[in-house]
């Protein structure tokens, strides 16, 4: 079946599969709030980034799957994109008092899940098993799961050196300029148990880009090979939302990345990035000059309101980002 | 020289050695800063138990050089005992919510002293050089230091069997009948580098023992073997605060353990336990009939308010301690 937009039926059982939705950081985690407000906890999986995950102060971080679980969970900070609400730095005063580190910012509230996750690693458990346990604490009914439970961490090539990813996100604030991303640990990745049973069951309806950044969330998750393979063999129709809206990122440092590679900052520069590894296209209004070229692709087009500045408006884009699944051409296979 | 009561000066040089106070608790760390408002910094040592030391949640926790440190730095609770003023525990209420342990009270003020302590041994530094270390960022001028780096744990022998120090003390609350303790590694324990240096230095003046649980806080101490000898020598004046006031602990279990073990709750069955160790005695006003009883024994005793309800007292019990060490008689050798 070739992959022209052919308005069609949605196929018979698609509609029931399982929407595996990719995500990192705050674009991601909004997207997938809106998604789980809209399907079943049986029909929307959430794989999420692992290459900002870091160990500090001897504790393993992953900052991209908190995000997630805040923003599911609704405890999450909506001004600062990370950690929680109504958070507290009593741990982080008295760590600087007696000279340890506190660049990276870890709230009261934040902790438990670290010093908690970090024990269950150390007696053994996977990074699935310990996010699945974290999350049924927050009361999360959705499956959110890392990508990989092996070892994956970007590594920035940039103007001054290669940097691990918090030192150039968190404690370089994204200033240098960046020339290559690498995806360390990648190759020998697996994906992690839930998402090697969901690639295994038959039961994938569709693949969700969140707007998340491509090149600092999303890629280390395209570097699991069974995923990347996944999405060349474009079994199942794959919705991008894109990340940049009216010509700028909506928060964190895609567009200045962007601007580095050699990339337009609009919505042909990230079709550009993602190649035929996506079938539809969900934009934002402000962008609908962009829909033509994409349509001349063969690219299935939507545009909406993409600004998911509260829950309502997260759900509101995510019952367009499944109109827009509706509206696919159905697998390859 | 005999060890009975003689008024003598203080033998010249004397008066100018260090103080080492034996400590462990909310009494020994109350004594503790009693002494360090008296003494100079270059006068006065500060040994603290480590037999309370337990990891937790994977991090390294030390009860007693905690509250020793807390104390000294003002930044104590002095209704609890334990931990920090001004405390707050939102990591402790996150902890709970997704299933971790809480049984062992962590405040997040405190969490900072023990993830920062969990990071320098992991790196390879030594429980001294860690616990100077965080003194120093309190603020404190005065050497405290753990009787031992190496690794000693209390363990008590129960009508329910043989319990680790912290399950047996926070988890059971001291319910079980304790039966005999043990002092697992004392054995092969090394004075801590800060304590060697001080024994063989020559200038030890005289050895405090602090109101502490004689069980549980002093006895873990003078099982190290090398501190063990330094008190059956004899070679420096020994004094005892006596824990027990009016027939009761003014804090803790020790009564309780006194009864269990059969010994009369009073200053005569602290006096019994100690033996021949203890030179000096400083015991409450409240238990003057024993003075005679412990003068009969050969002992130096003088009588004081031993309630040390605030600094300021703490400051005139230790000023009461000092003039009592100028009335021993001089070291035997």
């Amino acid at each position: 079946m070739d992959r022209a937009e052919t308005p069609s039926p949605p196929a018979e059982g698609r509609a029931h599969g399982v929407v595996l939705a990719l995500a990192g950081g705050v674009g991601g985690a909004r997207m997938a709030q809106g998604l789980a407000r809209v399907l079943a906890p049986g029909d929307l999986a959430i794989a999420v980034n692992v290459g900002d995950d870091f160990s500090h102060l001897g504790l393993s971080i992953c900052p991209d799957l908190d995000t997630v679980m805040y923003t599911l969970a609704g405890v999450h900070n909506p001004l600062t994109g990370w950690g929680r609400a109504d958070e507290t730095w009593n741990f982080l005063e008295t760590l600087g008092r007696i000279g340890g580190e506190t660049w990276f910012r870890l709230g009261d509230h934040d902790l438990a899940v670290h010093v908690e996750r970090t024990r269950r690693l150390r007696e053994g458990e996977s990074l699935s098993t310990a996010t699945a346990a974290l999350c049924a604490g927050f009361g999360i009914a959705h499956a959110v799961f890392p990508v990989t439970d092996d070892t994956l961490r970007t590594r920035i090539d940039t103007d001054i050196g290669v940097l691990d990813f918090q030192d150039y996100f968190v404690r370089r604030q994204c200033a240098p300029v960046a020339r290559a991303f690498h995806y360390s640990g990648a190759d020998r990745a697996r994906p992690s148990p839930p998402l090697a049973d969901l690639l295994g069951s038959g039961r994938l309806r569709a693949i969700v880009l969140c707007p998340s950044n491509p090149w600092l969330s999303l890629a280390p998750m395209f570097a699991v090979p069974a995923l990347g393979a996944l999405l060349d063999a474009r079994r199942v129709p794959v919705v991008a939302v894109s990340p940049i809206v009216g010509g700028a990122a909506v928060k964190g440092p895609a567009g200045k990345i962007m601007r580095e590679l050699g990339l337009s900052v609009d919505v042909s520069g990230i079709a550009q990035h993602y190649g035929d590894r996506v079938d539809g296209w969900m934009i934002d209004e402000r962008d609908a000059r962009h829909a033509a070229n994409l349509r001349e692709q063969g690219r299935t087009v939507a545009l909406a309101d993409t600004l998911m500045t509260d829950a309502a408006r997260s759900e509101a884009l995510a019952r367009e980002v499944l109109a827009l699944l509706d509206r696919m051409p159905g697998p390859a296979v």
